[in-house]
């Protein structure tokens, strides 16, 4: 008997997030999944990033969360669209929950698609969603013991943002252990480290994303 | 055609999760699942709670982690019997890994087990493991907006320890609404303010356990 071997067939959700790929690449919308512990600092710095780049460009955002707005309910403050999906339970953003928000935004005037996924740093590194960057942040108050202890979160991620930079005279945070363990997990990750309650640090953070628009842009269709 | 319906069959984590539970009745073991996000502070209040109960019972310790063995190491130091649980990228501890974890231990000598969970506010919260009582740990960097966001957590929770308290002149956490939300979750959640840092408020917390632990051996068999 010989034995079929069917290789490298995508799983669901890598399927459903390469056509989700595919639409993002053919409006020219840049999309990044925000990632991070609960409370790290994710809807901040994203109002933060709107702030900062919504004169420059059309952005929008996917909130999600277990089961309410207060997220949502913050972004839509500042006259962004915004779709909220509440994951009821689920611990993660996938590609198909991304999928069924879409219909909500004009992509093909969108330039930057923000989703934010539900505060955890072990299940949403699993789970890509169609984005062209993981964005991951680590606070300050977590302990630089983290990118140890989830390497996957880090592995994953193309950005690790070092947020809550003010608070380092009260917490014990071992800057060099954070960095050099993160980087163990991939040597290629880009660092920023910020504060958004004081906007340390964030103008690199905003300079970095703008620089990958742009080349995205110029990127062949 | 009758369709014949069978209710209320145990899942196969509560199977496991109910003959743990027996084994720790019979060994007189009161059991804690401690939870939080990473980085809430989840080992170090198992360290402050061994240095502070140690003389008057024996304690064990399962520490769950993705894959390292830091906050075993940090357990084991105090000379504490203590397992570490790799769960390989699992985002929780379930039943049958802390069956796996429990030949390690002599449970009959055993007056106290603390399973440290991996740090994640969702996932966690769906599994037993066989516990008395499932602890969880809020620290204020998180923000107040944690028990809206995250209720079966603070639902499945018979104590919340609000921790880092420490930090409460450095960060804007509104502690009426935490536990205003906590409680809607959960009314009759036990709250404790603690810094295990200064380890202001601990001694409460030790007070209750103690009471919890007395009044379990008190207990028919």
């Amino acid at each position: 008997m010989k034995i079929s071997v069917v290789k490298n067939v995508l799983d669901a959700n890598d399927r459903i997030a390469m056509d989700n790929r595919t639409l993002f690449d053919t409006n020219k919308t840049y999309v990044i999944n925000l990632m991070s512990s609960p409370g790290a600092g994710k809807t901040t710095l994203v109002e933060k990033t709107i702030e900062a780049l919504k004169d420059k460009y059309v952005i929008s955002v996917i909130e999600g969360d277990i089961q309410d707005t207060c997220d949502a309910d913050r972004v839509a403050k500042l006259g962004i669209p915004v779709v909220q999906i509440n994951t009821g339970g689920a611990c993660h953003i996938d590609g198909n929950m991304v999928r069924e928000a879409l219909p909500a935004f004009n992509l093909e005037k969108t330039d930057l698609l923000v989703v934010e996924n539900v505060g955890n740093l072990v299940c949403p590194a699993e789970f890509k969603v169609g984005e062209n960057v993981k964005v991951m942040i680590l606070s300050t108050p977590e302990g630089a013991d983290k990118p140890a202890k989830y390497p996957l979160m880090f592995q994953e991620s193309s950005v690790m943002i070092i947020n809550k930079m003010d608070l380092i005279p009260y917490v014990d945070f071992d800057m060099k252990r954070a960095k050099r363990d993160a980087l163990v997990s991939n040597k290629d990750l880009k660092i920023f480290e910020v504060s958004c309650k004081t906007s340390s640090g964030l103008s690199d953070w905003f300079q970095w994303l703008e620089d990958q628009i742009e080349s995205f842009r110029k990127s062949s269709p």
